[in-house]
């Protein structure tokens, strides 16, 4: 369920007027009627969710999920025994358009007037600079520094001694102790996720949150973006560089190093102790295994072991790498 | 014509009066009293503006261009019969010195003393966070939200249904309705344009604007800078991700997806629907046809046509790319 | 010694006093009660100053140095006759320890109620647009325009006929004449340096500055770290492009052009008139001649000479770079 501190939820929903909101159709035999109170995934949902089933390799976890409802295709509906069904060409496209209709977007940014809202609870001694705005039931810990025109949205929690960098946006996230955010850093936004539809791009309402452990430290002008559904996770004691990206769902271990400009792009999952270099980057799902490390401008589209050392683009291991350089610099002069 | 919401002109010039203040000469014949309005383009000038001629190529487009005057080399000037010409060793660089006569630099960002000057227009229906600064003659549809510490610049044009993100920056463009912009994404800044000159780079005058389209999203820390003549635009639907940098003059179709630190050169031309990877770099000057797909780090110099799916540094197939890789693993395994 | 105008000295310690601070111990013979009175480096350290050895390179350069005190290794504490010493397994560590006595963090930029410092220096026609944040004891010169929202920490100088964009965050640094720096640029923070600890990794304090020289141009979103010890310096008329990194103490010569999204790691020198393309990375302490040209998105991990125009990962001669590209794709055409 989607933290009720960042988001307001509508509904409840019959089965039935879901179906007619988002260009799904019940099943046979599904409960019209069936109250539905919120969107969930196959893995979290509770009996009052619906969830999508698009892939079939989710069909055991589907027959374990605790969900109310769900929808799917024709083809995969099949599979479904244990909850009523709505059937869509696209479940993801339908799923989307139900979490928009139980998550309207609003404004929660704006619903104040002074730069620090009435229900904001500040430290006695966090020290907020000028221009700083703080967000409706925002949280702020002892001795922690909020920088000028920082921008700490509603709901927003931060442990004590932290320091956030002036020119940050925090929004939909927790943030531990002693924390450093440099500043430009922004924090929490949409992901960057969509549905193709024959109208175009449709958004996937993003329902999750950012969780910043304690003794992180993010460079200047970076972006966390969290979660869909779930949480984007930076580990205790991670250091991250400038102008680096973090995409939604993302779950980065302790003690790791990402340095400038590396992109680790949507739900990858990095261990404890791995070092990822510069201008690096991460499609999407990739798990990489604790104290690997992925030299400066590795591109890897597969998973990486504990301790492995790549280099290249595709990532391959870091001696194949240089010997592949000298064989083509050999070619080179056997061409002559 | 730059557009007079954004830029205020200076002039008209004489020709020799330009002549004299850019290093210039007039060529023999040319009339030192024709009188210059503007600065203009080959393409779009009319009969009071100076356009630069430079590139042997343009030739006939100049020979058809309703410009008033032109700035050449003495060798090209034996091209020229339609308007009076000056004369320069450098012909962008003189270029440069008159645009910069026309349009000085102002600071228009700072003609006001409260956070929203007195005539912007804003929508009853929108928002304005706490922080914002909206600038002179700008304009705010309804129920559009301007988050908090954003800027807005004089003259900027927003929709409707919009959200800006807090801590962005926005000036020189216009934008459509539903556009969606992350915190920190900078619009309308300068362009990187200098032309080489012995005393340094020499600023060249940007003189255009951002065009927006409806239904964009732009995510966070994203930069977009304007057109140095005509503008830079981003099509309908357009989705594009973090960190993004789009330079000048860069034209974007409609419903295309930009994947985050992906960076487009200035001039590139992508059709509709194309697929931009993460952490790809465009040459400027690159044409991509509708629906390419660009893999994830590509390096691109050359044009790439429609549907074409492209992989590496240089772009090549992707079958290609993957082939070589093949190639060079194989190669090693031979080396031993 | 760290520029009093952005940090505030702590101590004088005794020699004791610090080994029994940081987990050192004096060396046999070592004078418990000298009195140390700040951290330094080996080349500019002085009577008063500890400095660390943990590099056996350096061994000449501490024969030659004036500092007062250093900590090293058992093993290196042979080559050190010229002062007293502390013992450490890990001498970096222990320096980042006693750095840290020295300077324990403070908040500098929030020691104001106002948006104005009451004793920040304003040129009479310096013009401060709505929002602007400028902290103790900065000064601002004649014609210098802060743009809305900037935030100018305490102690920073900026020349004049500067723009400083909207949303842009200036602290721990010196900015000379005709400066233009776009928005979203962060200046002056912290740059990325820890020392590994069994119980994370330690932050190294960041006790340097940046230096802007005259007719720098800094583009949207990019981020310039301050140095360790010493300075990060950008020359005069160097041009850098939107979302670049600059990382600590890295030195650039007059006239660069640095293009998008380029990265440049800790230490590097950079000559006079060099072009760095979009999305090049150089790794750290990499020097580069005067007029050198690297290609966009090369990865430079060893010294470039002047003139030298190189292209590709690792960074080769770029003729070199393309007989080796037209090489591999002869390749696949034999192996077919």
């Amino acid at each position: 369920m989607p933290d009720p501190r960042f988001y307001r939820r509508a509904g409840p929903f019959s089965l039935a007027d879901l179906a007619g909101r988002c260009g799904a159709r019940l099943a046979p035999g599904a409960d019209a009627d069936r109250v539905i109170k919120d969107v969930g995934t196959i893995d979290t949902a509770t009996a009052g969710d619906i969830v999508y089933f698009a892939d079939p390799s989710y069909v055991v976890a589907l027959a374990a999920s605790q969900c109310g409802a769900c929808v799917t295709t024709a083809e995969l509906a099949a599979h479904v025994s244990r909850c009523p069904v709505l059937l869509a060409a696209d479940p993801r496209g339908a799923y989307a358009e139900i979490a928009a209709l139980f998550y309207p977007e609003t404004s929660p940014t704006v619903a104040q007037s002074g730069n620090i809202a009435s229900d904001a609870v500040l430290a006695a001694d966090a020290v907020i600079a000028p221009g700083a705005v703080i967000g409706a039931g925002a949280a702020i810990g002892a001795r922690t520094v909020i920088g000028a025109n920082a921008v700490i949205g509603p709901g927003v929690v931060i442990g004590h001694d932290c320091r956030i960098g002036a020119n940050t946006t925090l929004s939909y996230c927790l943030v531990g102790n002693r924390v450093i955010l440099h500043p430009g850093v922004q924090i929490g936004q949409d992901g960057f996720g969509f549905v193709p539809t024959p109208g175009g791009h449709r958004k996937v309402p993003q329902l999750g949150r950012v969780l910043i452990r304690d003794d992180v430290e993010i460079g200047a002008n970076s972006a966390v973006d969290r979660g869909v559904a779930g949480d984007t996770v930076i580990g205790a004691g991670t250091k991250i560089d400038n102008l680096v990206q973090i995409a939604h769902n993302v779950e980065i271990g302790a003690r790791c190093i990402i340095v400038s400009q590396a992109g680790i792009a949507g739900s990858c999952k990095i261990g404890d102790g791995v070092v990822v270099g510069g201008q690096v980057g991460l499609a999407d799902h990739v798990t990489v295994g604790d104290g690997a490390q992925i030299a400066a401008k590795t591109g890897v589209m597969r998973d990486i072991g504990p301790g492995e050392v790549v280099m290249g683009y595709p990532a391959r291991p870091i001696r194949q790498f240089w010997r592949e350089i000298a064989a083509l610099s050999r070619l080179t002069r056997r061409d002559k």
